[in-house]
């Protein structure tokens, strides 16, 4: 078996592997910003035209790299249709759906575990924030969305530590509709309610 | 330098140390609940009589080994002076006073820390809560008072890994006048509103 260069391959399944496993790397040593596409193809030894060819812009690497099990984009998308009125009921009950799945669970709990690791505050930040939970605020046409979507990631957080992490009762095995009518209220205003 | 017998050590200034690391092993690796102040002395190598002498009961042994900065039963206890009705806008201004006081974080942030890490969540659910957070609910006279301190904690643990783990901004320095009549109203619903 060889190779055309050494430190210069072609494009192929482990390539895409490596590639994944230099990002990541990056992500977490210096963050969102401090990561390029040019210094994460020459840890990875390819050519960065193969890392925009695989996975187009930064942005896209990253959320390749936190390998959520699902495309968040994909499950808020939906929120948006609907009354802005009643978008926190869609939106706990959508979030407790997936968390609640046994098949999503672990993967999403390795995702929050990572967070919470020393340098994972940059990816939460500078990547998760920005480039999947604000641009819902945008989409919902919120005044404020940045500051708005970051309160709702204050409760949402605490109820995914209590519920899923620690699973502290009464909360671990709360249903899903006593959920939705405890905390949909609090997101609601974090949403659309007056705030300072 | 002798020892009376080996394994019986009497009391002094670091055998009370090697109690605390004991028991903060113990608590660690078999949870609140697995945890007896007979195995404790055992693990030390003192007499348990010993062990009582020092911390009293095990409740009052998990909060030393806690190792808090502060005693959260005096923060709180003011909380309970006052009519309810406010009791979330004296909660929220003390809960910041203390948190971000630079010389009482880094020693909180540590706390914050092990009760993420693995085997934390029993320190969490079985000592932290209905040691501390659930007396004063009680002492509130609130109804369903475990239910309702476990919201109150879903929302403040969400607050603080946003704006002192995470540091998320707008959160991270947002004015304590803020973020008071920001969180106030939450934390005051979770405690005495109306609720599933």
């Amino acid at each position: 078996m060889t190779r055309p260069s050494p430190g210069r391959r072609p494009g192929g399944p482990d390539t895409r592997a490596d590639v994944l496993a230099a990002a990541r790397r990056s992500f977490a040593e210096k963050g969102f910003r401090g990561t390029t596409i040019r210094a994460v193809a020459a840890e990875a030894s390819v050519d960065p035209s193969l890392v925009h060819h695989y996975f187009g812009t930064k942005d896209a690497l990253f959320l390749a790299a936190m390998e959520l099990p699902v495309d968040p984009r994909e499950v808020l998308g939906p929120l948006i249709d609907g009354p802005v009125e009643t978008v926190a009921e869609r939106f706990v009950g959508a979030f407790v759906a997936v968390w609640d799945d046994p098949a999503l669970q672990p993967a999403l709990l390795t995702v929050v575990r990572s967070a919470l690791e020393p340098g994972g505050d940059r990816l939460f930040s500078e990547g998760f924030l920005p480039l999947i939970v604000q641009p819902v605020g945008v989409a919902l046409g919120l005044d404020r969305p940045e500051y708005r979507m970051t309160l709702l990631a204050s409760q949402v957080l605490g109820l995914i530590l209590m519920r899923y992490v620690l699973r502290v009762e009464p909360l671990a095995s709360m249903p899903p509709a006593v959920l939705i009518a405890t905390y949909a209220p609090t997101i609601q205003r974090y949403l659309t309610g007056e705030l300072p």
